[in-house]
C-alpha cells in the first residue's frame, strides 16, 4: 500500500485527488494539509465526503506534515512548490506538482510568463513533464513530475501527432478553448459569483494566458521547430470540462478519414485517448468524471483547414486523474489503476 | 420629470432599479451612490449598461449625495437606512426603503429577529408596508414606504385572500419556497462560488429565516388572528425568481375551481397579479424580468389540503419593480408606468 | 461471475445500470435490449461509452434475448414487465423490475393509480419491495424484486424511523420534492426541450402523482396505521438528484439533536444512509453519482413542526444503484460491491 | 398605428416578435398564425403571455390570414416563404422574411447550400439584406427584406469594418461561434432534451454549416474580393445568446487601441453597436434581451493575429429585434422604437 500525502488538499484539485484515491486499491491517503481548515474533518469542507475515514487537515504546509509518505502531491499556488520540493526529494519521496513550477524545460520562460523567480533551476532539468502519452518512459523513472496544465493537456493530446506527421503549418495555430468554472479554483471572488456566470459566457486572458508557453513548448517538440500558437480561453457556465477547438493550416491534401486514421494509429493501445469518428463529434459530458480525452476531426476542403476538437475533464485528465496516472507509473503500478470509471451521464 | 436618487446602487437591487427606471417616461435618475465604486461609471460595474448616460457613482452614502431628488430609494444593508431616513423626510423627500428597517408595525419584532436596535420607532408608525395590492390607498399618501421582502411578497399575495376568506386553518401553514441566487445579493462568498451551486440545490435557514415575522405580520391581518407559519427557503441554481409552494389545511369542502374563483375576484383589476387556472401551473420563467405574480392552486381532496403555487421575479416584483410601483403611487403617476414588459422567454 | 441482462437498456436507467455494472467486479453484462437501437453499439447512443466492449443492442424485448443470464433487470414502461416476469422466473432467473408493476402489496392500488390491469396478482405476493434498509432479509431470499420509485426512496428513508418512533402525526404529512429532469426519462418531448427548462422551475402532478400510494404503503407500515401524505413534485433545472423537504406535526416535545440521534441509531451500520447534523443540511450534489442518501432535520419549536430534508441521486439510489444493491443481496455478494464511489464534485 | 401580421408565430422567433411588438408604441399585432395551435390563445402556448389581449392563432398559413396587415413577418422553415412572398407584395404589404429564402444575392448559392430550388429568383434582386448598419438606405425603400441569420449578424458586424479597412488577410478567416440552444428552435428532439445538454458543450456542423455562404457574401463585399471563412458553430448550455470569436491574419502592424478606434469610428452614431474597450471584453449576458451587439478586440503581437469577440442575443439582434428594426426603417419610424430595453441582469 502506497502512502500518499497531499499538500494543499482543500482546493478543488485536492478534493478531486481524494475522490479518486479513495477508490484506488493500492494507495492510502495518510496526510492532507490546509492552512485554512486546520484540524477540520474533510466532510466539514466537502459534505460529499461524509463518512470518509481518512486523516483530518493538518494546518501546516511544511514537509513535516507529509513525513512518511511515499508520494506527495503538491496542489499549491504557483511559486510555492519550488521551495518544498528539494526537501521532499532529499527524503526520497516521489513528488507530483500540480502547479506550473516544474513544467518548463527552460526556467526563463517560466520566469517571464509567471513573473516569479525560479530558485531551483537545476531541478527543472530532472523534472519530467507528466503527460504519459508522450513521456511514459521518463515518468516511470522520475522522482519529480510537473503535472501538465488543464488547457495544455486538452490541446497537446489533440494535435501532437498531427504536427509530428507534418500535416500542418506550425506558424499559424489557432486554439479556441472553453473551460468550466472549476478551472478557476475554489475561491470567494465576485467574478465567479453564481448569478454573474449563470447563463453567461465570455472570453478572457486573450493574447497572454500563461498556458501558452507550455503549449508551445510541447508542440514545438512535435513539429521539430518553433511553434507559435494563438490561444484564447473562454469561461463556460458549467462546473467541469474543457473543449478545445483547434484550427490548423493543412500542408497537404488529406481527408477527414485519413486524419482519423493517423490519430487512431498514434493512440493505439492508449487507455485514455479515444478517437471519435465522423459523423460524431466529442461532447464535454462524455468524459465528465473520467480520465479520458476524446478527439474528433474535420477537414474543411473549401478553406484548407483541419479542425480538431478535443474534450477532457479539467479536474481529472486535466489535473488530479493525470497526476494519479503519473503516480501509478512512478510506483510501478498498472497505469489505469483507480482510473477506470465511466462518465456520470446525463 | 421626477428626480430619483439611489443610495447603495451598485448591488443587484440597485442595478435592477436602474434597468427599469431607464425605461420610465416620467423618472430621471440624477444620483447614484456606492462607496466601493466612487467616481466610476455604471458600465464599469455592469457591462450591460455600456452607453448609459446617467450619473457616475457618488462615493458617499450620506443624504447630501441625493440632494434635490424627489424620491430616494435606499438599497442598503439592514440597520443602515434607519439613520438616513429622518433627514431625508425632513427635506420633504419621499423615501422607499428596500431593506427591512421599516417593514414592521412592531419595532420589537424587528429587533428580536434582526438583532439590531431600532432607533426610529416613531417613524415605523408612519411607514407603510409597500404591497400595493393590499395597501394602495395608504401608499398614495405615504412619505416613507418599507418595500416588502422578496419571499414575503410571493407568499402574501398567494394566500392573503384565502386566509381572509376563512378557507384555511391559520395554525398550520407550511411554506416551501425556492429562490434564485440573486436573492443573496452581489458578493464575493465561497458559498455562492459558481461551481458550488451549479447543478446543486439545498435548503437553508430552516426554522429561523428573518422573513418569517414579516410573513406572519401580514397573514395575521388577513386571518384576523395570529398566524404561525413554517417557512423553509431553498436555493435554486438559477439567477432569478422565487417559486413558493404553500400548504393550507382546508376548513371546509371546496373545489380547485372555486378557489381559483375567489382569487380571480380578489385580484380583479390588479395589473400585476394573474391566476393560472387548472390544468396549468405557474412557471418561474413566465415572470422573469416582469413585475408580475402568477398564482395557481390545487385542492387535494384525499388529504384535505389546499396547495398554492406562486411565482415572482425576486428582483422585480420582489424588490425593484415593486419599489417603482410604489413610487408611481406616491407620485400620482399611473401605477403600471415603466413596468409593463413581458418576460424574456425562453 | 454473474451474468446480467438488461431489457430496455437504452434509456437513462439502462445506461446508469451499465455505468455501474462496468465497475462491478463480480458481474458481467451479457445482453442488452432496445427495440429502437437494434444492432447498434452502446457508444453510438451514449458517446461516453466509447471503447466499452460489451454486447450490442438486441432488438427484441423478449425473454429469449436474455437467455442464460442469472439476473435480469427490467427497465420498461409500466405494465410491460408484468408479462415478461413469469417466464423469466420459470427459467430460474432472478428479476429486478425498475418499473412500478411489482411495488405494491395490493394490486388493486396499482390498478387504480396506474390505470392498468394487473394480470399477475399472484406474483405480487412473492415480490419484495426492494428497499434494503427495510427489507434486507426478504430481498436476500427473493427471486423477484420491485425496485422502489425514486421519489419514494428519498421520502421513505427520510421519515420511516421517525414514524416508527411515533414522533409525528400520520394524518398530515406534507412532502415537497424537487427532482432533476433525468427523472422524466430519455425522450423527445417539447416539455423537456432545453430552452424551456433552462433557468426555469415548476411544480407538476400536484394532488395526484402516482408515487403517492407507494409512499403511503410503506409509511403506513412504519406508523402502524394508515398514513395520508400530500406529495408535491417539482422539476429542478438540473440533470440529476432529488431533494425532498418533509413536514411532520410533532406529537411530543423533542430537539433537533434528539431527532438526529434517533435517525443515527436507526441507520447504524447502514452503508448508504448518512445523517447530516446541525448546522449542516444535505445538498443535492453531495450524493451525485453515488448510492447514498443524506438526511438532515430541524425542529421548528415555534410551529411544532419537524422538517426533514433528504437527498439522493435519482438515477443511483433512486433507480440503478439501488437495483444493483438488490442484485448484490439476491446473489449473496457484499451489499456495497460496485457501489462505493464518492460524488463527482463540484 | 401599423398593423402587423406574423405567419408562423408559435416558434421562439414568433414569440420574441410578439414580446417586443407588445411594447412598440406604433405597431399593433392583428394576426398570428400557427397550424399546430389553431384557435388557441397565445397564453396557452407561452404562459408568460397570460393576460395578453391580442388575437388567437389562425390555423392557416395562407396569406388570407394576414389580410389587412401593413407589415408581414414570416417565421417559417426555409423554402416555405418563397411561395408566399409574391402574393403579399402584390397586395402592397411590406414583408420581412426571417428565414434564409431572400438573404442571397445569388439564388444559386442558396440552392446549393439549402438543397432547395428557388422559384422566385427575380424577387431576390429586389430583396434587401436586412442589416441596417450596412444597408440602412436600401431598407428604408424596400418592400421585401431578407432578415439576416443569427450567426452572420454576430460575425458581419464584428469584422465588416476591419475587412473594409484592409487590416486583415481575407483568405484565412477563422470563426469560432457559440450559440444558446434557442437557436435550434422550439421542437421536440432528443438531441435537445434537457438532460443531454445540461452541463454539456459541443461543436456541430463543422465545415458545412449553411450560414457560411451568407457570411462570405457580406464579408466579400467588405473586402472587395472573395472571402473564404472557416465557420465552426458550437452549442452553449444556455437558452440565449451568441458569442463569436474571430481570428484574422493582420496585414500590418497595429495596436489593440487603434483597432478599437477604427471600430468606434465605423459605428459612430449606431444605436445598437457598442465597442467594449480593453481591458474589458464583451459578455453574453450584457446583451441578453436587447437589440445590441458588443464588440471587443485584442491584437496578439506574438502571432500577428487580430482576435475579435462579439456578442448578440440570437433572438433579438439575431432575429426578432433586427426584424423590428427593419420594420421601423421600412415604415419611416424612429429606428430604435420599441427596442431600447437594457439587459435583464444577472
Amino acid at each position: 500500500m502506497i502512502k500518499v500525502g497531499i499538500i494543499g488538499a482543500s482546493g478543488y484539485t485536492g478534493s478531486e485527488l481524494l475522490r479518486i484515491l479513495a477508490q484506488h486499491p493500492e494507495a492510502e491517503v495518510t496526510a492532507i494539509t490546509s492552512r485554512t481548515y486546520e484540524g477540520r474533518k474533510l466532510e466539514e469542507v466537502y459534505g460529499g465526503f461524509t463518512g470518509w475515514n481518512g486523516p483530518v487537515f493538518n494546518g501546516s504546509d511544511s514537509i513535516d506534515a507529509v513525513a512518511g509518505c511515499d508520494v506527495v502531491f503538491l496542489a499549491m499556488p504557483h511559486g510555492v512548490a519550488i521551495n518544498l520540493v528539494p526537501s521532499l526529494l532529499e527524503k526520497g519521496q516521489k513528488v507530483i506538482d500540480l502547479g506550473a513550477d516544474f513544467r518548463f524545460r527552460d526556467a526563463q520562460i517560466y520566469e517571464s510568463w509567471y513573473k516569479l523567480q525560479h530558485t531551483q533551476r537545476e531541478l527543472t532539468k530532472n523534472a519530467v513533464y507528466g503527460l504519459p502519452e508522450i513521456y511514459r518512459k521518463q515518468i516511470r523513472q522520475a522522482m519529480l513530475v510537473g503535472n501538465p496544465g488543464c488547457y495544455p493537456t486538452s490541446i497537446i493530446l489533440a494535435i501532437y501527432p498531427l504536427l509530428k506527421a507534418g500535416l500542418a503549418d506550425p506558424d499559424r495555430i489557432i486554439i479556441d478553448s472553453k473551460s468550466g468554472v472549476s478551472g478557476a479554483g475554489r475561491k470567494a471572488d465576485l467574478a465567479y459569483n453564481f448569478p454573474e456566470l449563470f447563463g453567461n459566457f465570455k472570453a478572457y486572458g486573450l493574447a497572454g494566458h500563461r498556458h501558452t508557453p507550455e503549449i508551445e513548448q510541447e508542440l514545438s517538440l512535435a513539429a521539430g521547430k518553433a511553434v507559435k500558437a494563438t490561444f484564447s480561453p473562454h469561461l463556460l457556465p458549467v462546473a467541469r470540462g474543457i473543449l478545445s477547438t483547434i484550427y490548423l493550416n493543412l500542408t497537404k491534401e488529406i481527408t477527414t478519414e485519413e486524419v482519423e486514421e493517423i490519430l487512431t494509429r498514434s493512440y493505439q493501445g492508449e487507455p485514455f485517448v479515444k478517437i471519435i469518428k465522423e459523423p460524431r463529434l466529442p461532447e464535454l459530458k462524455w468524459v465528465a468524471g473520467t480520465n479520458c480525452c476524446h478527439i474528433g476531426v474535420r477537414v474543411d476542403r473549401r478553406t484548407n483547414q483541419l479542425i480538431v476538437v478535443s474534450v477532457i475533464d479539467n479536474m481529472v485528465k486535466g489535473a488530479a486523474g493525470q497526476a494519479i496516472q503519473n503516480m501509478n507509473l512512478m510506483c510501478d503500478l498498472p497505469e489505469t489503476m483507480g482510473l477506470q470509471q465511466w462518465p456520470v451521464y446525463p
